[in-house]
C-alpha cells in the first residue's frame, strides 16, 4: 500500500458513520497468519465467535457470521424466508429503507413502503427522514391485512442515513397486538454494539448487522440473528438460495465450522473485537457512545444549525445529521474539509445529497478525537461562509470537561 | 488471537492447497487503517485494483471482485446469466465439480453431469477423479442438444480436489465446433496466478475465481471475469439477484467504487499481491509451480504411492493428491503430521475421504519449504506404518539441487 | 502487549516532545521479519541508510548510527574525541544542557557552564531558561581560554525542555572570531528533521541526534555526524572507548555494516522514515512545524499564559512551553489531562517542575491532532480553575482555517 | 521495506546462531504505538518487566536492561565494576572470548587469555574452540595471583562461535577452592532462555546477554544480571561510565522507570517473549532445544563431518558448528545455500573463518523448519561436491519420528 499512502502526515480522521476506526489491537490482529479453516485450531475459534456474538446480539438463538459486506446480510434475510411474490413491509426511516425496498423488489418480492406522514420546514425534501419508526401505522397497516400477504415487516433500528434510532419493541408490540404472523426483521447494521440492541427480548426475527461499526472491524462480515419463528420460516421458503442458505451453517457451526471457506483473517479481528467488548461491557459502551452524541448535538446546537433527527427520544449514539444552511452544498463543505484537514465525514445520502452531512462517533474514538472531528467541521464551515451561532468545539468541550465518563479497560 | 495461539513454536506449515501461505507484505498490508470507501483515496485503489486484476486473467473486460468466498463467486456466475429451469452441464472431474452441481440445483437450475468413462484400480471409488475434462464427450452431448435447453457448460480448470488441470481451450473448441451457444463457465480458484491461464484467448465466458490460493491473500474476495457474450446474457437472466448483480459493479467500478461496501482491507492484501505479482512475472510464476510440482511428484513416485492424477500432461502445477495404500485412513494420517509436525495438508474430499492426501504447493513457499513438507509427510507415513519404496525427501532434494529455478525478485 | 493494553478506546494523544508519535507505516515496518546483520540484504540496506542519514544532517561526512538512545549519542561524542580532565565549554539553556555537563562529569571531564545573565518575572526559577544561546558569551569565554584547555564547546540546537532553539552557526562565527581551536558539538536530538539544521554549513563538528522525535521512529537509534576535524581528534583522544568508537564504524559501514549487532528491526524504520522524509521533502517538513507552532503560540497567547520561549525569533518548530499560573502544580495538570482526555504531554524538567507544561507538535501529527491537544489542555485548565483569557483552541483554529499547509505526499 | 525486499517467495530461513527467527507474535507486538516513557501506563509496563526478567536469569538481583547491543551489556559489565589497569582473567573458548579481551584492551584493562591445551588433527588452527572452559586451568592462575591483581574472571557460557557450552558452576567452585576475590562474569548471550542457566545458584556475578538469541527478539537489548557483590564492587570501580552506569538504573526501575529513553517498542516485544516464554515453561523450552541439537548432531554424524565441539556433554543446544573438509570453503558453501535455498547459515569466526560454518537450532522453530535447514545444507554440501556419508535429513527424520517432543502450547 505505501505507494498508494498518499495521505497527508498524521492520522486520517474517519469520522464516517462506518466504516469506524478499528482500534490498533484489531488491526494487528487481521494480519495473523491464515490458518486452515477444516483444522482444530480454527475449530476452536469458530465455536468461540458463534457463541461470543451471541451475547452481542443478546440472542440464545443462531447468530450467522457471512463472508459479505452487511448488503448480503439484508440479502440473506430476505431469500432464507421468503418466497417470489411475498409482499414485506419496510418502513422508510432513510436512505438504507430505501435502499432495502430496493433490494426486495429485485428479489421478486413485492416491497410496500409506509413514511411519516407530515411536514418539515428545514428539510422539506425527507421529512420523514428525520423520524424514527411509527408503530402504530405499521400496526394500522398490518390490522387491515387481513389475508397475511405482509410477511416481513422490515425496520432499521438505527438509520445510518439519518442519525434515528427507533424503537423496535414498539413495533413488535404493534404486530402482536395486530395479531399478524408476519417476521419482524431488523437492520441494526450501525446500532450493534453501539446502541442498545435486545434480539430476544424484543422479539425481533431476523437482525441484519455487519462488521465495520459498532465491531469496530473492517467492513466484510455480515451477520444475521434468526429466531425460532425465521428459522422454521426459513424450511417453507421458496426463493433460490445457497450461498446465503441458513441450513447448512446452523448445522456446521455447531462443531464451530463454516459451509464455505470464511474470512479467516476478519474471523481474527472479529476475536479480538469479542475480548476488548466484553472487557469494557455492552453497557459502558452504549454509555459512552450516548455520552459522544450529546456532546456533538450541543455543538451542532451551537453552531445555530440543525440536528437532523427531529426527535429528542431518538438521537442515535452512533452519528449525528447536520442539515446545512439553504445555499452550502455539503458534497463541497465537505470536500474541503477532507482535503485542508483529512478528515472524512458522511455525506447526504439520496435525496438529501448535499443537504445534510453526518458526524460518526462511533469505533475507535475518543473525547480528543471527537473535538478534533468537531473543530474539523467548524473551520469548514466558516471556510463555506456559513456564519454560526458560536462555537460548537468550545460547547463540546463544556460538555466533557463537566461530564466526566467512568473510562473502562477496552 | 494470543490466547487463541496455542500452536507450539516455530511457524505452522501450511501446505493445503489454499487457503495458501500468505506472504508477511501482504499480512502487513491488511492491516492498515480502513479509510473511507466513497472517500477519492478510495476511488484510486478501486481503480488500480480493477484494472489490475484484469491482466492476471488475461482479460479486456470487466472482472468483479465480490466481498465473499469463491463459493460465492460460483453462484454470483450462475444467477447472472441463468434462469429457472435452464440446465447447466458440469463436467465432474472431483468434489468441486460435484458442489457446483449441488449449488446449481438449490437455486432452481438442472444440472447434468458427464464424467470421465473408465475402471481404476488404484481409485476404483472414483475412477474420474483422476482425469480431466473430456473435451469431446461435450462436444456431444452438445451436438444432441438441438433445443439448446442447455445454457451453460460448467468445468473446473485446476481441480483442488484432485491435482488434475483441465484443457479449457479444448472445451472451447468443442464448444464451437458442436455451434452450441451456451456460455462457457470456468472455476480457475486454484489455478488463477499459479498455472498459466487466459480468459479471453481461451473464450470463456464466466472465469470464477478467490483470493486465497494463487493471489496468496486470506479467504474472502471472490471474482468473476466476464465476457461480452455473458454480459449480454446477465440481461436477459431472471433469476432474482441483487448481491450478486453484475451491472451495478460494472457501472460504479468505472470510477473506482462499489455498490456495497466494499472488503478494505482485504483490498489493500490485493494491491500488495498485485505488485509483488507483476514484480516477479506470471510466466516465472507459472514455471516456479511448475518446478515446485514436479519435485513433490519426484516425492510421491520415491515413495512408490500413486500421484491420483493419472494424465502425466495434466498435472497440477498447485497441488498433488497422493492415493494412501488399502488399509491406511488419510485422515488418521494427517491428524499425526498435524499433531507431530505442526503441518496441516489437504484431506481426501466426498468420496475420497480417508482414500487420499493432497499436499498444497502453492502461495508463499520455496524450495525448503517443500521439502520441510514432504519430510512432515514421509515422518508421518512411516509412524502409519507404510512400507515406502524411498525416501521421498532425498528424490526431491536431489531434484531441487539439480534444477536451479530461475529465481527473480519478488 | 494486549493485556497489558489498560487505554480507554481511542487512539492514545502523545504530544510529549519526543518519542513523537510514530506513523503506521513506521510501525509496521518495524514488524518485518529479522535478518542476517551480515548477510548480502543486509549490506544493501546498510549502505542505503548510511548514506540517507547524510542527508538529513545536510552532511558530506560519516554518521555513525548506535543502537542507543540519545543519551548514548551524546556520550559517544565525548569519549570519541576528548581526554580525562578536557574542559567543556556547556551553555546552559535548558534541562539537556544540564545533564549533558552530569555525563561529562561521570566521565572525568570538566563541565564549565555558561548561562543566559538575566531577571524573569514570569520564571524566576530558571531565567535563562527561556532563551537561546548567546554567542558573544562564549567567544568572550574561548578569548580567554589562552591555554585552549577548552576542548568543546557543547550547545543545544532545539531544547527539548524550553521550547527554544539557538543559532548554531552565529556560535560557530564566535568560535571562529575568537581562533579557538575547540570543537563544536550540537544536540540536535529534538531538532533533526523538523527544525532546519545544516551540520556542514554551520561548521559543526559533532552532531547528537536520536530516532524518536523528527525522525518519527521508535526510540533506540543514537546518531553522531562527524567532521574531519573530529575524526582527527578522535585519534588523539584517551577516553577509554569501544562500543562507541568511531573508527570501525567508518571502516565497516563503507560496506553497510556494523562493527557489532546493530538494531535491525529499528533501521527498517529508518528505512522506512528516510522515504517519508524525502517524498515530502525536508523545506516542506520545516515549513509544516513552524505552521504547527504558530498556530500552538497563538492558542497559548489567548490563553493569557507566557509562552516558556521568551525570545520571539527563537520560537521552537516542535514543541511549545507554557508557563503555568503560580499556584497551579503543572504536573497535577498534567495528570488530570492524562486521565481526563488521554493526551500526554511534556513535564516541566529539573528546576522547573511543576512550573511548566510542554507541547510537542511534531512526528506523526496534523492540524486536527494538535487542535485536539489544545482542546485536551484548555479543558485541563478550566478543570484545574486556571482563568483563561480566551478560547486558544478557537485562535488556533482562525489560525488554521486562515493559513492553508500546502500539503504533499507522505 | 518493500522495495528493499530482494527475497525470492516464500519465507526465508534465518538459521544463524542469532539473530533468531521473531515469532509472528513478538513482530507484532514491535509495531505498538509507542507511549510516554515517564507515563503511568509504562511505569507498570517497566515493573513487569524488570521482574520478570529476573525469573529467566533465575535471580533475585536487579537486572539491566539497555538499549543496546549484547555487545554494550559486555562494555556494561567491565566499566561498572573495575578500573584502569585492572587484570581480568579470559578464558579463550571461541570467537566471542577474543572479541571480549579486545574489548577490555580498549578499555585500559589487562586481558590475561587462557586457553585449552591439546592438538587437534580435524581443526588444527584453533583445537581450544572445540572445548569448554577448564575450570581447574582457572583455578591454578587464580591460586598464583596472591596479590589479587586479577579482578575479573570472564567466561563464555554458550560459545556462540563454536557451539560448545561451558560448565559455569564448576568455574565459581575453582575461583571458591582458590580463595580468591576476582568477580566471576559470564557472558550467556546466546545460551539465555535456550540452555539452562542459573545466575544466583551458580554464583555468577554479572551476567550478560542480549535479546536476539533465546528471548527470540530482534537485536536491541542488552542485559546485565547482577550479584550483591557485582553491584558492591560498582562502589568502588573508577572506569569512568555513565550511560552504562548501574546505579541509576537501579534506582529508577524500583518504579518501572529508565534513567535514559528506553527502547520502548523493543519492550513491547520483551513482554510478549516473557509471556510466551513462561507460558511454555523454561524446562520444556531446554528440553526442546537438547532435542533440536541431538537431531542436528545425527545429521552431522551422518555427513560424516566433524562436529565442532569436541566433548559430548558440552553440545550447545542452540547451534551446532560443523567442521568442513580441508579443500572446502565454507563460506563460499554458505553463499551457494543462500543464493539458492534462500538459508542463512553463520559463518566460522575469527580463525575459523571459511573452515567451518554453523546451523542455528533456536527462536521460532520447529521440527520441520529444522528439517528443510538440513536439507538446504545437504543439497549444498552436495553441489560443493563433498562427498557425504549418508544423508543427514534422513536420519535426523528417524530421530525426530523415534523422539516425539512434549509439545506445549507457546
Amino acid at each position: 500500500m505505501l505507494t498508494l499512502d498518499f495521505h497527508p502526515v498524521g492520522n486520517h480522521f474517519l469520522q464516517i458513520p462506518g466504516p469506524s476506526p478499528v482500534p490498533d489491537r484489531i488491526l494487528r490482529a487481521l494480519s495473523l497468519p491464515t490458518i486452515d479453516h477444516r483444522g482444530p485450531e480454527f475449530g476452536a475459534l469458530g465455536l468461540k465467535l458463534t457463541q461470543g456474538i451471541r451475547r452481542i446480539f443478546k440472542t440464545q438463538h443462531p447468530v450467522i457470521i457471512y463472508p459479505s459486506s452487511g448488503t448480503g446480510a439484508w440479502e440473506a434475510a430476505l431469500v432464507n424466508v421468503l418466497s417470489p411474490g411475498d409482499h414485506v413491509l419496510i418502513y422508510e426511516t432513510g436512505q438504507f429503507a430505501v435502499l432495502w425496498a430496493r433490494l426486495a423488489k429485485r428479489l421478486s418480492l413485492v416491497p410496500e413502503i409506509l413514511e411519516w406522514q407530515g411536514q418539515d420546514t428545514a428539510l422539506p425534501e425527507a421529512p420523514g427522514w428525520r423520524h424514527g419508526v411509527q408503530a402504530a401505522q405499521i400496526g394500522e397497516r398490518l390490522a387491515k391485512d387481513k389475508e397475511h400477504r405482509i410477511k416481513a415487516v422490515c425496520v432499521v433500528h438505527s438509520e445510518t442515513s439519518t442519525g434515528v434510532v427507533s424503537d423496535i419493541a414498539a413495533v413488535r408490540k404493534a404486530m402482536d397486538a395486530a395479531k399478524h404472523p408476519a417476521l419482524l426483521m431488523v437492520d441494526s447494521i450501525s446500532g450493534l454494539a453501539s446502541a442498545d440492541y435486545r434480539h430476544d427480548e424484543w422479539g425481533v426475527d431476523v437482525t441484519i448487522s455487519g462488521s465495520q461499526k459498532g465491531l469496530m472491524l473492517p467492513p466484510g462480515l455480515g451477520f444475521n440473528a434468526l429466531s425460532p419463528r425465521a428459522i422454521d420460516a426459513s424450511n417453507r421458503s421458496t426463493l433460490p438460495k445457497s450461498y446465503w442458505a441458513w441450513d447448512e451453517f446452523i448445522e456446521m457451526n455447531k462443531s464451530g465450522y463454516f459451509p464455505y471457506t470464511p474470512n479467516t483473517n476478519l474471523l481474527y479481528g472479529l476475536h479480538e473485537a469479542l475480548e476488548m467488548i466484553e472487557a469494557e461491557g455492552l453497557d459502558t459502551i452504549f454509555a459512552r457512545h450516548k455520552r459522544w452524541s450529546a456532546a456533538v448535538r450541543s455543538a451542532v446546537a451551537a453552531w445555530g444549525l440543525p440536528v437532523q433527527c427531529a426527535d429528542a427520544a431518538l438521537h442515535s449514539p452512533v452519528l449525528t445529521g447536520v442539515i446545512v444552511p439553504n445555499g452550502v452544498d455539503a458534497d463541497t463543505l465537505r470536500r474541503t474539509i477532507l482535503q485542508r484537514f483529512d478528515l472524512s465525514l458522511g455525506a447526504g445520502l439520496g435525496k438529501l445529497k448535499g443537504r445534510t452531512f453526518r458526524i460518526g462517533h462511533l469505533g475507535n474514538s475518543n473525547d480528543l478525537t471527537l473535538l478534533a472531528t468537531l473543530a474539523g467541521c467548524e473551520m469548514g464551515l466558516s471556510l463555506a461562509g456559513v456564519k454560526l451561532g458560536g462555537s460548537g468545539v468550545n460547547t463540546a468541550m463544556e460538555y466533557f470537561a463537566g461530564h466526566p465518563a467512568e473510562v473502562k479497560a477496552a
